[in-house]
């Protein structure tokens, strides 16, 4: 075994996340180690609330950082909203979907399937369907951004849907957050969780969160208790919201926060209506290269993600060689197919600090070449 | 709200964690992000997994970090080990027994306390009077070394104890880990945890983890699904352990680990007995001022914790305005005291980077000028 520092590659980061990390932030996250209750870093964690909510656009008060990744943030919202034998709808059109089920179980609650093929958008009708056959449902669950196919879904129809049929709904936005339109207050989201390391471009490990006065009241009357300690929401609003001195929960991930308050702040600077438009404005500018290499998209034009490129690998090539070449002798990553796609598409992100026009053109330079 | 980059303030840390972080490992958490599938990545955590063997002496293959704070390697521990109806001992000699107490009651176990009053170190005894009451007993828990208190125990003794009634251990060692003797395989420890905010003096945010191939054949072997997904090990083995390509199960905090990394390369260099000998050398120095201070430690002389001074409030000195002028004045940061010791002790941390001549005479100054 070498025993010396890792040094990284110096890589251009266009798979599904995490994308390039900005030397703002790599900056922010070097600078000296200090107390988790320090008041000075309690005044830290306050303005990355408000800037969380700044970028979900709500003024909810239960938003902050989960001290784990976005997969630990999807655990945190069905640890904390489903209770034994609670019935949950979940829209499964990729990946993420087939997650959502195996944690409903886990919890004790009764997941109930609405699938939807790979790449398509989550079909409304199947959704309102199933909730006609299930009026005992009590949550819709569902992917507003699908990591695994670059598909986008409509979080304010499927809401309004949720709530017509007094349920309420859980959102997944690991992928979405600043990179599409979102609105969590106007849209009247119940839930919603994403990850630092996407259209954030902070390090991976942190997972922004938000819950609604309606899911925060589901939580304070459970009749029994979170079945995790870790992410019990009771405990941990002490923690985030405690006024004057907060009681002790766990060691925050310091050093991360100070990342992700970093990318927060250029995220405002930009501001996020900016922000959505740069994601649109790049992927079209990747999208005309790559038409003009032959390439085609798995995602039909409107339900596509700006920021996730999902596309068919061209005939002839072999995947894990071409994406070998693209690392070594390019230093660009982009990113496999996952399940039912694996070995059929390549997954080409733009997040964040990746989405910008000198990536976009070694992308399209480097693909070239290895096709 | 003011809205630019936060520039923490230069603190000496001497609480009960974070340790103060050398610019070693913080230039190393500043090192461009690359992907967490990346090769060289993946390379660099069979590296950390080599060094946690390496810290833990064990050679157990489920080694790794996981991937939040100490508090959720705990609950990596219980979730997965305990099993509906299952009965487990706590020893509770402090703050971190009852939160042992939460995690096994949260999956379903039945927990059986044996209680030593705070400040005082696991009494043997009394433990296998426990044992012999509830011979259907699975597991015995217990802390090595108690945060809040500042009290060691004897994890050898306690295993030895657990195994004679056929029972395995869990070991909770967030401040022990590299401050005070431990010997994983040497001492047949089934489950252990500990954080890297400690003696390791890496950020807080990972919760490095081992476990004996007794405890993998148990949890391979369970009757239902643990009840975490991001905590699930049969899940995360494939992920730490796969070869040749590991199977996708969250996105790792990549610029932690490369901290985490770093710190454990500066422990290796140093030699792990000789970090337990730094800490005991450093403790005495310590011990020898605050005690020409006419200061008292809660803990007796032979199970004190060289990395965790727990002394007692010098009369007429108010708690909360000495440690107040400590910080602001002082740049020092110590412990306050928790649970039924607030107000009464102070926890004064010698961990990792921390335990150094410099730090010692800088906190006994300083403490001398505020009492």
């Amino acid at each position: 075994m070498k025993e010396q520092s890792f040094i990284p590659p110096s890589r251009m980061l266009m798979g599904p996340g995490p994308s390039d990390v900005s030397a703002r932030v790599l900056e922010a996250m070097a600078r000296p180690t200090i107390g988790h209750l320090d008041p000075q870093f309690i005044s830290m964690m306050d303005e990355i609330k408000k800037l969380l909510q700044y970028t979900f656009i709500t003024s909810n008060e239960l938003t902050f950082a989960v001290s784990a990744p976005g997969m630990a943030g999807m655990e945190c919202c069905f640890a904390n909203l489903v209770e034994e034998n609670d019935k949950v709808i979940i829209c499964k059109n990729g990946f993420f979907g087939e997650r959502m089920k195996e944690n409903v179980e886990r919890f004790g609650g009764i997941p109930v399937m609405v699938n939807d093929d790979w790449g398509q958008k989550i079909d409304l009708n199947k959704v309102e369907e199933c909730l006609k056959e299930n009026p005992d449902t009590k949550i819709v669950a569902f992917v507003h951004a699908e990591t695994s196919t670059g598909a986008l879904s409509d979080p304010k129809s499927l809401t309004e849907l949720a709530h017509n049929y007094n349920c309420l709904s859980i959102v997944d936005t690991v992928t979405g957050l600043a990179g599409v339109p979102l609105k969590v207050d106007e849209w009247n989201i119940d839930a919603i969780y994403s990850g630092t390391q996407k259209c954030l471009s902070a390090s991976p490990g942190l997972s922004p969160i938000s819950f609604s006065e309606a899911a925060k009241e589901k939580i304070m009357s459970r009749k029994s208790k979170v079945k995790s300690w870790f992410l019990d929401l009771n405990l941990i609003m002490s923690y985030w919201e405690g006024e004057g001195g907060r009681s002790y929960h766990h060691t925050a991930p310091i050093n991360a926060l100070y990342g992700l308050h970093e990318a927060l702040l250029i995220l405002k600077e930009i501001g996020i209506e900016n922000s959505w438009k740069k994601h649109m404005d790049n992927h079209l500018i990747l999208r005309n290269g790559l038409e003009e290499l032959g390439i085609e998209y798995l995602v039909k034009e409107e339900d596509r993600l700006p920021q996730l490129n999902s596309i068919f690998i061209p005939d002839g090539v072999d995947d894990l060689a071409a994406r070998k070449r693209l690392l070594n002798d390019f230093n660009l990553e982009i990113g496999a197919g996952l399940g039912v796609l694996a070995g059929k598409i390549w997954r080409i992100g733009l997040m964040g600090q990746s989405s910008n026009k000198k990536n976009i053109e070694h992308c399209l330079d480097s693909i070239k070449q290895v096709i």
